[in-house]
């Protein structure tokens, strides 16, 4: 007698990711899952590359955070389609979420969709959103030391971009030191050292990012 | 007939958080549970606060990562009895973690027991560790919207601190604005603005301190 086996069975959250992510692929969006600390600079990075793509792609943005709305509000400022996702108590996004936020977006008209995680260098690696991309965000103020002290989220990372480099002549930051650290978790990771405050650097990170959106 | 009702019982959690305390109280050491975003200062406050009061307390520190003895290490340079803790992936430490950890410090020689928790403004609150006073930390890089956003943490604050106030002419960091979202959720709680790097404002929290560690 046989019994029947199933297998490879995906949890709820990877279930729901997966069917975002053939939602996405099938319109050609790239979605990005934007992960940070707190006050890294996420919301910051967002607007500086909607600046400077806006006339090349159609953005929208999913904004997630405990409370407030404030993230939102500074996106739609800029005339970019954002919904904000409110986790009440939850340190991270999960696809669920993504997924009943994504009516509240015009998909037929989007090439890139940037969805800010709530800020944490520990929980959100642990939920798909069924994004192609994760993007994390370090900033100088933070310390070179974060990559030995978050080891999971400097792992998961896709692309690294390093945030607030114009304060890089206050702070005893170690460039090299943080490079290593990355480095020893993920080799092949391309980091974009940038300032959101400057603009310096974000020209590099945005033609990369306009590469990765003209593969889908 | 009566059925046996037991009531108020504790998770496991509070349970051992409790014990931890009550070791604490017996001892009278203040213990202070020092939380924030990862790269906000944390362990520059507990050594800064050490080289001012190192005179008059005798001082002990547990440090909490998901990994590395950077910070131990740091803590130990200062001739100070320090245990690291590596929560492997936990976003946060618990009070079974402290207890684990008691037995690696001189609990008859201190006056004073910082436990550095894991960098995050989410998890740790949940989690009580048998600590007197919990301390949040700060930092103007982060944005004075960090209240509005992470309302848990700041309303479970019973002192804050606010770092790297030597960075504010540089930073488009509203002070009022800080203060006022503190204040909405945490109307009592002392806010003690520092720079850990110049060291300004650490006399004022290192008096605080002091008196509240006379209380025990």
């Amino acid at each position: 007698m046989r019994v029947p086996v199933v297998q490879n069975i995906l949890s709820a959250n990877d279930q729901i990711a997966q069917e975002n992510r053939k939602l996405f692929d099938s319109r050609h969006i790239l979605v990005l899952n934007v992960m940070a600390s707190p006050g890294a600079g996420k919301t910051s990075f967002i607007e500086r590359t909607i600046e400077t793509l806006r006339d090349r792609l159609r953005i929208g943005v999913i904004e997630g955070d405990l409370a407030s709305t404030i993230d939102t509000e500074r996106i739609a400022r800029l005339d970019i389609p954002a919904v904000q996702i409110n986790t009440g108590g939850a340190c991270h996004l999960d696809a669920n979420m993504i997924r009943t936020a994504l009516p509240r977006l015009p998909l037929d008209r989007l090439d890139l969709l940037f969805v800010e995680n709530v800020g944490n260098l520990v929980c959100p690696t642990e939920f798909a959103l069924g994004e192609r991309l994760k993007l994390v965000i370090a900033s100088t103020p933070e310390g070179h030391d974060k990559p030995y002290k978050y080891p999971g989220m400097f792992s998961a990372a896709d692309v690294l971009a390093l945030n607030k480099i114009d304060l890089l002549p206050l702070l005893d930051f170690d460039l090299d030191n943080f490079r290593r650290g990355v480095a020893a978790l993920n080799p092949d990771t391309a980091l974009f050292p940038v300032s959101c405050k400057t603009g310096e650097g974000v020209q590099a990170w945005a033609d990369w990012l306009l590469a990765r959106q003209a593969e889908r």
